[in-house]
């Protein structure tokens, strides 16, 4: 399995930015998570005027084997049709990546659809869609390994390119229903928890996802590793987002989380290396049941609560402006000493 | 008295408004708050197709005589400094404007201090601060009429310059005391629920501004009415704020209110004349204590939780990209029939 070399950022600089920030001219504290995403940037990048370059969404799309259960309200085929819109410029992520500077990168991990590779969708697909992880694995532990392999690469081309921030984003009909399993297995909170509506089921519709999963998790034999638990209840472009994560903490750069379903790839992230943390930005809480408390088990504070529950990253384009914010807070600010303020705390 | 003519905006549009986001390519409802915020934006622009155009931040400047009684951790001095700070580059609110190309426009409502007024700060200086509320008025019905006046032309200034979208920010120390007292006066809730570190009381502190605000009010001998209440306790900055919001409403253009205080200042407004809310946008829910309880008063459902506490407009201001989004995804995105994909729900 491919190995990630993640490290913390080095706690020695923090004095000096916290020292920074409050010699800004406004009462200490007051400029509340600008200050925090400030000092986590600052931390990532080591230093005390840190940019933004570049800012990439790459949004990971792919089919799944449990949507043949009924455990989402909209049709399979919406997965490659959207795929498809949203480099057209009509669907909600394009219009915030156009507002926010983005580049869009749509990655088809594996949609169940012969897609049209030449109007800029970047082929890294397994395989058309997962198997049903009712009656087998989803994937195999070599096929986990290239959605890592794939992620990664993903990440090192937008590096490459110039970026330092990155969002990562996904669409895949059905894929709340192996993030609810993944964050029911890997945090001990208790499965009904976890389950939500995704794109609008009604109470019925959650009953019989929830049924459909308790049954999947019943013929589970795997010995409950996150490795193993990923691979057998996955998707392509959540294991793919996953693998991109971990990239993006090795090459110390931050990324910014999406919702539900990119907050599940950030825990699996962080239990194979929890360090990643260090580089995660949570963009958004949505409305997906479940999210507050996966978010809380993860100790994250997520810039936004706006009850966006689309994907595609659209939550953390959205909670991109904030971000630039901080960092110009802390790049343009004048000190007290600058400003002759007299310093009030 | 000066008097304004608001109307609500006219409800037939609103079904038109409703059906265009609803057939937006995304599971309905799934973007949140972008959706509430366009139908409103729309509803007040009577328009399927609306626009922001030119955004100014007004930041309102002044000092206040119950400053005297001890109430604020900051010294006076600190309003008239920062009064001078603002249109140099490097305060708070300065980059956010810059960020999202709004125009600062900063106006002495009443600081203590002789004023460069050379360097752009407008002079509508009603007094150099107001009178001691502890003892007496803090300004006559005439100077509240004078500031209604005031905050009136300024928001007709920013519209003949093509602005329809505005928000309203103050600089003021001591000013977080004027509205918790506004906030219990006019809701009802309770005193100790009201009042908040400010710029960053300690407990005694809190406890100290607590006293002076009771006493104050025993002393107050007034008919409670909504503009005696802001006569006596308020703040010139305060009112001359009331008055551009009023304005704003009376023709037509939404306004982006920021934290505790001008929160104060929408709920005064909305005494005087209840359909000022159909054109507020509430941008940030702040630490202050009580401003939580405020908002749920007003029925308001804030864009940002962000812990700021600065004032000034930052808070209207960093949540003016959402605000865009909501526009820009009523605008931009497609429909279910324009883009070709299966609609779902």
């Amino acid at each position: 399995m491919k190995a990630f070399n993640i490290r913390r950022p080095n706690e020695a600089l923090r004095p000096a930015i916290q020292d920074k920030i409050n010699n800004l001219t406004k009462p200490k504290g007051s400029l509340g998570m600008l200050e925090s995403l400030a000092e986590q940037i600052c931390m990532v990048q080591q230093t005390l005027t840190p940019t933004l370059n570049h800012p990439q969404n790459l949004l990971f799309a792919a089919d799944h084997g449990i949507e043949r259960e009924g455990v989402s309200l909209s049709p399979r085929d919406v997965t490659w049709q959207q795929t498809c819109h949203f480099l057209q410029g009509g669907a909600g992520i394009s219009f915030l990546c156009k507002q926010h500077g983005f580049t869009l990168k749509v990655i088809d991990a594996g949609v169940d659809h012969d897609l049209p590779y030449e109007t800029g969708i970047i082929n890294k697909s397994i395989r058309r869609g997962t198997r049903n992880f009712r009656y087998e694995s989803a994937m195999t532990l070599d096929e986990t390994d290239l959605c890592f392999q794939h992620g990664a690469d993903m990440v090192d081309m937008c590096i490459e390119e110039g970026s330092n921030i990155l969002s990562f984003g996904e669409m895949g009909i059905g894929n709340t229903t192996p993030s609810s399993i993944w964050m029911h297995m890997m945090t001990d909170i208790e499965l009904e928890k976890c389950i939500g509506a995704g794109s609008g089921l009604n109470t019925a519709g959650i009953r019989h996802k929830y049924e459909v999963i308790k049954d999947s998790i019943s013929h589970y034999s795997g010995d409950k590793s996150p490795l193993d638990i990923i691979t057998w209840f996955g998707g392509f472009e959540m294991n793919m987002a996953v693998g991109a994560m971990l990239r993006a903490a090795e090459r110390q750069i931050v990324f910014i989380v999406d919702g539900f379903i990119m907050s599940s790839c950030v825990l699996a992230a962080s239990k194979l290396y929890p360090e990643v943390l260090s580089y995660a930005i949570f963009g958004h809480q949505g409305d997906e049941s479940g999210h507050k408390l996966l978010l809380e088990a993860l100790h994250a504070h997520p810039i936004l609560h706006l009850n966006l529950r689309l994907g595609e990253g659209s939550g953390a384009v959205c909670a991109y402006p904030i971000i630039e914010s901080a960092v110009l807070m802390i790049n343009e600010m004048a000190s007290f000493k600058k400003a002759e303020v007299t310093k009030y705390f």
